[in-house]
């Protein structure tokens, strides 16, 4: 069953079936399934094995949710600003602001620990799809194939971790057509090297999030350390100092979130219907929060600003998702897209595999009715929407802890599994800072939308709040904790009696509704999410039959190759370059009057005269990606740095559920712009030198 | 029937029953039935005839929503900015921002007329409520009753409006227990005089809003006419120039929106689980869309301002009503009130009232469940939550005026009465700019709003979508009207058959769902509000039996007085101050770092130096006040004005449903501020002259 990356892409081969005329530029491929007939076909370029390999092992996970690269052979990394924005937050100091004014780390001493940040490499994938399916009989009841299901994962998991000593995740592909064992190697010293200033990596805010035409420095670097040195690798990616020409190919390798195109019809339907007007809500109640409570106090300001951030990010996403499946053209192309799936003669194929797709359709379908009684509870109690406070999750994670860890590993909850314990706790005993203040408005904001989900009658409303306003509520539960203490942490892991007769009040609330969040998760398990991850595998099988491997997997947070070409695109009857420009930098600012989010830093104004202005500074191209992949890197043939991506243009806002080219962009910064501010901004000798003679090792 | 105020005055003594010892200030009374005995009892203070009268004739309606007061012979009227603020926009020409910059008419010729301003004067309030129960029987279905009340309270007004000429209002008081005719004179040349800037008005911004220690200088001058001249009138409130004393007694004359004291505990939980969580999530979709829009440009920053500070205005009131009713304290003190009223033994007085009382709580407690069904629908296609867009209020008005116009005055929906014809149209044809890409913004959101509440199947969500996304679908919307023209608007009133053949794409959609919304309105009208005005109507009279007048009616955005005296309040253990200071306006910007919303105006910072900066700048006191009294004059016992009501504070937000006093306030700008910044901050001597001159008259 062990294949290596390089078997698997050879072995893609045989799948055939591509449609290659006129394909688009559509896929977030798997590095061990690459389109190396595509890309021969439309853009005569060869997939080496070599070049493959590189973009595996030189790519990076965040694992506080996004995609960067190695760019020399001392561990250096590049990412988004927006990815390292929560550890610039933590590592401030009091009076400090990094995330706001940046930071440079003249010498290697300078460099500064992450508390808290995780990042994967990849270094194999191994089909396990057999072995999964093999466990699950037709005959099983739901909770049985789950329970089986759960088990032989975390067994595979827990076998790999054993033998290879490498962090072991069997990710679930196609929504359940096939099952992958990635393997990765995991950094927790991280230190950051250099950061710009939010004004300048974030210009434009709000406002131009998810718009073109852009001028972001949204880009970061951290070193990864082993034994305490720089960790030395032998991949990473060459610094383009030229960057991308119009028209050039270009590949993105990252780590897409989520998309949902391979979703059926229905589940698209609940999705538009149910589940986005609940969590646009919900984004904009705690954005408002966030919002208001930065505005209070400069103090408040800085520590909302990630959670804000990622708040108004995620509405904006959510939004444009949403306008899109209310367009007609939009859900009538999924509809048609089923019509044909289902109606296809087969060509020969076993037609049971066809009965079963079409029944999945309708299991799929009422899938969404069941999930529909119980799914906000779910959210609110088992997701935690209810609960949006690092002292909550804290007080959770221990007490659920303690209840799972005497049970055999595949039998626990999916995330206390033996192979995912150590990465848990590197979470759990962060020393990064919690703020009180923070925690309030937080906790105030989503004790209010539990109760105005669920009435102020419904009993856990009642059970949580004890007859209090949200607001004292929260007054009482953040006063009264002392969760925000490490050491108050460990005591309580390690002491499980102390634990038990803790009475602070995130840990009594934590156990207090510990029993009905299970029963909610393990309904929404159950009853909702074996039922479709069945549907979706006899769906995914009929696809197989009709088109091989000819369409990606939906994004699933791990390693994808994207590939597109550099252009720009016409708009409202005008035409958007393919890049801008420095120049066009200050323009934008001067045409917005210098107000935020429109005020680019003092470094930048006070620099300017030496500035090349025509430096390219944000490029666009038509490859594939969606949130996650924010922080990759964008490659040309060579396999050599151009960019590092960092947004889509709303035209990209409805990839998730199609692709589409005609508009959509995604948005990355241009690795000229990149040296260029280096040197004349912010006089990073030592750091341009290392991107620069970056030249050995691949 | 006929009585005049003072008539009624005299007679509210014969109600008795108060009870005197340890009445808190509460109350918002009506002013023909003034609590005489109380302030006697209570303070000493003898409530003259002429008092009230000067009162009445002194105090003015905004009727965008806020009060006022005469504070010269020559029709010069004070109100806050934020009262003032529609029209500082819509005066503003291109290039201008008198909302934000502020504006002073240094002659009269530079005093500027408003587009569609329309001021009330209360002359005088007749009981009409025996002649309207008369026609509603026992025996009738709510749909008759429903429609006999309504024909009588129209020929009521339209009488009324006949014989005197002036705008003639039946109040529906106690939720039914009362019926009060109002007759104002009615003002439409209203100009503005002078505006502070935004910055000093609205200093704090909404951080501030609700809360205290304050420093607002939150007032404006406008100026009434009558055949192009200053209006002259009798009564107005003389200047203080001094303001109150701490513990000194004060009086609120103005126009209480709205208050759901006396709604029982089945209403208030049916407001706190279904009502509030609908409109908080839709405040918070309106106010980030509108934040959203403003960010963009600050040419749409202005434009959107007054909406904008609307909606978070409204979402900060009414998250402090949820918070409120979700404190058990609230609700458990409501439940006993209403065992307490339910059980009373009644002294003699009539057992069938106390049957019918019983029978209404039930009553009421059914109508929610029977209003729970298609409030939402109701909401948004009756109300215009859907249509959040001014040319949709056009369309609207003009289709429904064509429909309404011809049937008797008494069978229109209520609006349409001949009474009211007069306002409306003054509204419709207003010339005030509607500005494409803000209606396009609301627009957005609003129909957005729609498809999230009633999901992108719904019939009425294909109707108005037309298969598109809401963004495209208000793109077409708005670039179709021509509605935005009063020119446009003038013809489609006058031609009918011009009307009904309107491809104008707003004509057609306020057409297309007018029917399902007028089908909501009746539903609402004659399921919900009859019988709720029913069941009120009997638990009012009950009351009466056991309090007598001795609860003022809940608030209806008509003219009453409160009372209270001026002092501080301890909070977290801290003493607050009965009134501020300039110099506290100059600290806390310092304290905040001048950023916004902390930034005080140029002209404040300019003349610093020249400044007193011990004036007292707000103040507080226990007066029992709501939305709807901003701009209310606050006056002493001599009847002068020391004050200008502009905000309560938090814990006075639970007002809506409990009248407490322990730390509970309402805030006023300090005559002697307004002195000072006139004089120092301003120059503006004539304005000052004016105030301080005015001495003649009452």
């Amino acid at each position: 069953m062990r294949r290596t990356v390089h078997q698997l892409a050879v072995s893609t081969l045989a799948l055939g079936a591509f449609a290659m005329v006129a394909r688009s530029d559509e896929g977030m491929w798997l590095v061990n399934e690459p389109p190396r007939e595509l890309l021969k076909a439309k853009y005569g370029f060869d997939l080496t094995e070599p070049w493959l390999q590189k973009a595996m092992l030189a790519s990076v996970r965040f694992n506080s949710g996004g995609s960067g690269g190695f760019v020399s052979a001392d561990g250096l990394i590049i990412t988004n600003h927006h990815i390292g924005a929560e550890s610039l937050q933590k590592l401030s100091p009091p009076g400090k602001d990094y995330y706001r004014n940046g930071y440079y780390a003249k010498t290697r001493a300078d460099e500064l620990k992450c508390p808290d940040l995780e990042l994967n490499v990849l270094q194999e994938i191994i089909d396990v799809t057999d072995k999964v399916n093999a466990v699950v009989k037709t005959e099983m009841k739901p909770a049985d194939a789950f329970a089986a299901r759960r088990k032989v994962m975390a067994d595979i998991e827990k076998e790999s971790l054993d033998q290879t000593k490498l962090r072991s995740d069997v990710v679930t592909l196609y929504q359940g057509g096939a099952y992958h064992l990635y393997r990765y190697k995991k950094y927790t010293d991280v230190r950051l090297v250099m950061s710009p200033e939010v004004g300048v990596a974030g210009f434009g805010g709000d406002v131009d999030n998810f718009e073109y035409p852009r001028f972001n420095l949204d880009v970061c670097f951290f070193r990864a350390y082993e034994n305490e040195r720089p960790l030395k690798v032998q991949h990473f990616f060459q610094w383009s100092m030229t960057g991308p020409k119009q028209d050039e190919l270009v590949f993105v390798t990252g780590h897409p979130g989520t998309t949902n195109r391979l979703e059926t019809y229905e589940k698209l339907r609940h999705r538009r219907d149910v589940t986005l007007p609940y969590t646009l809500a919900r984004l904009r109640a705690l954005e408002a929060a966030l919002a208001q409570f930065g505005e209070r106090d400069p103090q408040y300001h800085q520590w909302a600003a990630t959670d804000h951030h990622r708040a108004a990010n995620s509405r904006k996403a959510f939004s444009g998702q949403y306008q899109g499946l209310l367009d007609s053209q939009v859900m009538n192309r999924k509809k048609a897209d089923e019509a044909e799936l289902t109606t296809w003669n087969g060509e020969g194929k076993p037609p049971v595999t066809l009965v079963q797709a079409r029944r999945a359709f309708t299991q799929i379908a009422d899938a969404q009715k069941v999930v529909a009684e119980f799914e906000r509870e779910w959210a609110l109690l088992e997701r935690g929407d209810a609960f949006y406070s690092e002292l909550f999750v804290v007080a959770r994670q221990l007490i659920r802890l303690r209840d799972e860890l005497p049970k055999p590993s595949s039998d626990r909850l999916r995330e206390y599994r033996d192979s995912n314990l150590e990465s848990l706790k590197f979470q759990l005993f962060s020393p990064a800072p919690i703020h009180a203040e923070l925690e309030r408005a937080k906790l105030t904001a989503s004790l209010t939308w539990l109760a105005e989900n669920l009435g102020g009658q419904h009993p856990v409303v009642v059970q949580v709040l004890v007859g209090k306003s949200p607001a004292s509520r929260a007054v009482d539960l953040v006063a009264g904790s002392k969760l925000a203490d490490v050491a108050e942490r460990k005591r309580l892991f390690d002491d499980a009696k102390a634990l038990d007769a803790s009475t602070d009040p995130m840990i009594v609330l934590a156990k207090a509704i510990d029993e009905a969040a299970r029963k909610l998760r393990k309904r929404y398990e159950i009853e909702f999410e074996e039922v479709e991850r069945q549907g979706f595998g006899a769906i995914s099988r009929w696809r197989f039959e009709k088109l091989g491997r000819g369409v990606a997997p939906d994004a699933t947070f791990t390693l994808r190759l994207a590939f597109g070409v550099v252009k720009g695109y016409d708009v409202d009857g005008e035409s958007l370059p393919f890049h801008t420009t420095f120049g066009g930098a200050f323009e934008r600012a001067e045409k917005q009057g210098h107000r935020d989010p429109f005020v680019l830093p003092k470094s930048w104004m006070d620099r300017k005269a030496k500035l090349d202005l025509s430096t390219p500074f944000n490029f666009v191209s038509t490859a594939d990606t969606i949130g996650g992949n924010s922080g990759s890197p964008v490659l040309n043939r060579a396999g050599e740095l151009v960019g590092i991506n960092f947004d889509r243009n709303r035209h990209g806002l409805v990839r998730n559920f199609v692709y589409t080219e005609v508009q959509a962009r995604h948005i990355a910064v241009h690795s000229a712009a990149v040296i260029e501010a280096l040197t004349k901004v912010y006089d990073c000798p030592n750091l341009v030198a290392e991107l620069k003679d970056a030249k050995a090792g691949d």
